[in-house]
């Protein structure tokens, strides 16, 4: 039998606690899992720092990962019948799901926007380079491997196949709404995927939705934007973040400035002078940031050891609302204030947006780019989801920003000029404070 | 106000999947979680390598003692007007609720055994030594600290104070239970908490329960036997175990070996040499020791390369059962035909045997010694649970011992000696194979 | 000791699926509950004829009264320290949260539209006539009874407690969302009550909601949306809705006939002459209902026989789609025809409406008239929850209606005129069936 | 297409709070679901008179047969490719799961008693009668009805069959502990029946469990231990059933002495005599027990109105423990003391009996007998339960049996004669109350 057709002897479980358990049946997909590449998004956190503020979640991308490839699974076996699938197309769909996050790396938000890197252009590295992964995919077939790169990068011509991988309704989504729920503990996050999985239909190129399943899509998307508002973007998470940013910014600095480290940044050497290499990539886990951060709190450079003290000991920054378009002039006389206070502003006065589109049917160029959602009415027309629900007509399209400001508060207890650190006070919370 | 009564402006809650929230009122609480000692724990896993079967069981041991707290609270919450306790007695419990783990270090348990450790006695060293937690304490009240270890020392003379925290039916157990099943995503560990809560009653010397509420212990004393067989000794993480502390045995070796470290132990150091200081016990968390593995796999040595790459990629050892009484000469023939085969079985022939108590009521000496669970009678008088259970009668004192033979498999396709490999195999699987 | 303050020797508890228990400290409550009138709620069903579309809502008015009244027990425990409530103030919040649906009869709904009655005019009989629960209420103190029918009458001039029964946020509301999702079975209905009574706040004349607390309002909200539409409007209940009234219309009608019923409908003539007595009404429960639907299946009125059979079998009528505006014509047409055709379109052809408000700050003079949901800011303010949540601006004040034509599908296949039946076939489902 | 293959156009499910969509493809059953005898369990309930106790367990007969349906299909979905089972055997199947209780009556536990009857004859006689049911299993094939009827009793010679309906881990079983612990909200009865599904092998004559599965199993036998003595057996239900009894009791006796009903008990008559038809039976729901019962509060007879006042009010009996072995000599007495007091023994002092058997693995010619469970070894060979599980065989073959002493306490107080009611309550209560 071809390695493509190959099954386990006896099926393999997974106990999940979000699907139950998750099933196994092909060797491909067993084999895949047990490559080092996919091994180490064990020790890459699914949500971040957000365990600083939930501390439930502390779940893995390998984790999240396998309850992809588990709904895609289920999705496909709900098709059988109503799709000319052959068992190559159903292998391409399960790869391509357990692996669309292969390329994270720890606190991925963050290193991306320091270092402008992107985690896609190294899922597709993995897939395509020397790894263990592809060696896998390639003895499917000789293409097989770009077949899967290109389905996750949504250029593969299939685009059925692309939809149940990233749309609005995709497995990514409907697997980490529910299990951020689950290990956060908020009660958020609950919709009844089970009845999305049966009125889930594929046609020529997308996978529509009955519309007698509408009410669900809409508990879906209402899920999809509590979860954003009330922990994806939770801004003591973002406090963390904004550390984090901030001591990558640091690190690299000084590296710059020749700065003599007593524990030399060598796995980050390759980020810092923009020219990261697999190799050293896939290297880079949260263990080894954490090992850093952990020595680096005795580095001489005070700003550097503060920082990273702050996020270990979760020490953070407090907040407030901040305006950009009204309060531009009290930032920039922070700034001044914070400067005079002796407190280096580009390190300890962030301004931090988050901002969040709950549904749009069409925006085309964004970064976010995804299918709007089709209902397939009874009388078989096809109709776009705004259209029909009032619910989601309502947010469609919405976008919301948030903007804060993050700051020590504890510094300003040690400034010594008692009238400076009125106005810094008086800026930040008003005079009542 | 004396800071030991001080009360937060507000209460703050902890979003906890387990208890739904954790609530603290007291500053002193809320002091203790933002120290470093304690913030640490985030980076310890509850469960050790427990992840590597449950995908799910990432949680930390700062989640569980902030759960153990959180029944505590609840506890005594119940008890009011049941008890003389004034409010120093109740922040007593609290406290050693939530510091009762305290000493905990990463894979505690093979820790302990390689390096002849005891957590506990980092416990007790946080709490009275030169720590951030201390000075807390202290600031409660001179001998605060002092009691608070004595607490969990199990030492202290309110015996009824010590038995919320460890009995047969304590805190501790309560929390642990139903959160390494919730992490896990089994369907064990699930019993009425809240019913076994409201059925606790303080005696003098320690916490009774109303035999009306016998069926929901007989349920909470299942739940752990099963707890223990479906997932604390599951084979495949006692395999991630093995060779873990097999890792940790040959390091030790190496270093006494003076071999050349391409990356120095010097985290270990301590460890090896037998004389670990309180500073350097609290930097080991989880972070640094996968470091050092993945680091390690690099080494020249090839033993310590083969093992970290086995643990950092999950490329387990296989088991078979293992009979002490029978098969000692089975053994015996293995290890000599490992030699000959050219694989160390000081590494890599492990007897590994877990054994289980699920409830006792009298076992003066043993090790987890804990006190027997009493039932409240309708008549007033006391009756040992087992003696009115027909259920924990038939468990009782039942120890149950499981050993097993833990080898890579993987290793013995390579042996090029055919008959070799036959006879080891045979032994291994019996002729059938 | 005064009767009110009367305190139960051991707390008594009930087992309830959705708040775990329900707790009774106080000897009025435990009274109340032991009396005819609030066990006969035992007999009527929660959701009426839903247990027809979803098996599992067979939950009776029993349930949902225990449920406000723990709703209220709890937020009263967290308003301590809040208000400067007394203890008799407490007991009449509980008393009313107990006592607020007793008037409900089996299938109210239907009842109250053919038989022009008013629930909320019997609860208000039942607490001031001659009853069990009026003797028990006296004895709290003279008056108290008439302020606990003013509570639910919404009379009552303290407006915090009237809030807490009826607003748009109230523990009746609450309880039932949640217990209606549980024994449906639905994944709706699932909002973090726990989080909303810790942000709920007391202040002068209502109960207002601190602002940090608006998603899980938001959340609740939408739920409230989605049960309607998706249990609460389910068109199959309706159909058996639409049967249960034409039952009861032609029973009535053929009583004014002078029919002679096989079964005489003594329990009904009260209902039929609109001269209902509370011993009659209170006699009426399920029970008596389905004991003369049963029987009447063997009437020699075909009407009325045919329509029992019915709903005793769930042979129900299906439905279109109707649109009052533009389809009356085609109705009147149908009405016709179906006359032709010799089925009655008083009985046979009926179109039902339903219709939601999910949230409106303002609408006086309305039937369902609430109060606003108002947000305590930081600042002190309180904001109308509308104009600061976009998800409930959306949604706020939109009332949508869906009309259904209901008819017995299986009567057209018995029409003998193939002409008349292609008719009125084409009419129902257009020309493509 | 024969009848018996006949597909649904689109699959119809039905919500399901326990197992969340019980799903139907079959014409069969679903032409099954929907005859009035089918339709007629809706209206019995579960549990009989546990809602009394727990409020929430209002579930039906209806319910839990579809539940019982769902999971056999389930198991025979999880069995293809390991049997060579037709559809025709499939179909077997699932009409029995689906039709196993039809001929549960109301409270069928009182009624069997006092009238000697069987809900198994008149389960045999629906399927086998003039009956809807029968003509939708007559148009399958022939002989159907008849093979349907000897697998639900038990006589079909396909032993394996047979033993998914009604072994010791039987469909049946399975369905009744999840379905009653979700209703009634307690924890127990939860156990991973997911995973025994997975694990379960057909062999020749029997469902055999892979022994990988013996921990779910004993899970399994726990939360049937749990379930009787929790919830099944609970003293509050157990008094309701008594009171019950005893008004079939005394109802039967005035019929039979010639009393003049205020309300014949038309209903009853064949009951009385002893001859009851199928159509009478099918008739008896609980609306008419309960329009009866609420009727005969007004009979002259006291013991009667009495009885039906207490019943329909919930003014139980109370309990105390009762050894027959040693105080029958009490009992005696207290019957006499009674008689002297005016209060009726036959009536107002019983004594009521539950007894459990929680596994068993062999004990022919018993009540219940079932078969026992098989656990498949490794190595192929067959081990029973309780030879492998330590925590089975402690508890198998052990009866508990549990002696209660009804009586209705308000009367005792009544008693004019003192030292009369002072003795009864020193017998009953002991002397210290």
């Amino acid at each position: 039998m071809a390695y493509k057709d190959e099954q386990l002897h006896e099926e393999k479980v997974f106990k999940d606690p979000v699907h139950r358990y998750v099933h196994v049946r092909d060797r491909v997909i067993w084999d895949l899992i047990a490559t080092p590449e996919f091994q180490r998004l064990r020790r890459i956190k699914q949500l971040g720092t957000t365990n600083i503020t939930f501390h439930g979640a502390e779940h893995s991308r390998f984790n999240h990962s396998l309850g992809v490839y588990e709904i895609v699974r289920r999705i496909i076996n709900n098709f059988q019948g109503r799709t000319h699938w052959n068992n190559d197309q159903r292998l391409l769909c399960m790869c391509a799901a357990l692996l669309h996050d292969l390329g994270h790396g720890p606190f991925s938000h963050s290193f991306e926007k320091v270092f402008k890197l992107d985690h896609e252009h190294f899922t597709q590295q993995i897939i395509l380079g020397d790894t263990f992964v592809n060696k896998i995919l390639q003895r499917v077939s000789p293409g097989f491997a770009q077949e899967v790169a290109d389905v996750i990068a949504k250029t593969h011509p299939n685009k059925l196949v692309v939809s149940l991988i990233s749309s609005q309704i995709d497995a990514d989504r409907m697997d980490y709404l529910q299990r951020d729920a689950y290990f956060t503990g908020v009660s958020y996050g609950h919709f009844d995927m089970e009845r999305i999985l049966r009125v889930m239909r594929p046609i020529e190129d997308q996978v529509v939705i009955k519309s007698s399943g509408m009410h669900a899509v809409e508990d879906y998307i209402m899920s999809r934007y509590q979860m954003y508002w009330q922990v994806y973007f939770h801004p003591v998470t973002r406090s963390a973040e904004v550390i984090l940013t901030k001591i990558l910014h640091r690190a690299k600095h000084l590296y710059e400035s020749d700065y003599e480290f007593k524990l030399q940044p060598t796995h980050f050497l390759s980020f810092f002078t923009g020219n990261v290499s697999l190799a050293e990539y896939i290297k880079l886990d949260e263990s080894i940031v954490h090992y850093y951060f952990q020595a680096w709190q005795e580095e001489e450079d005070e700003i550097l050891s503060d920082l990273c003290e702050r996020f270990m000991n979760r020490r953070l920054f407090k907040y407030v609302e901040f305006n950009p378009n009204k309060q531009i002039s009290e930032l920039l006389r922070l700034i001044e204030l914070f400067k005079k206070a002796g407190i280096d502003p580009e390190y300890y006065l962030v301004v931090d947006s988050s901002s969040d589109l709950p549904y749009d049917f069409y925006r085309p160029g964004e970064e976010e780019e995804r299918l709007p959602i089709h209902l397939l009415m009874p009388n078989g027309y096809l109709k776009e989801l705004s259209r029909h629900s009032d619910i989601v007509e309502a947010i469609s399209g919405k976008k919301r920003t948030d903007h804060k400001l993050y700051f020590p508060k504890d510094f300003l207890f040690t400034i010594q000029d008692e009238q400076l650190a009125t106005e810094i006070t008086e800026i930040l919370y008003g005079k009542e404070m």
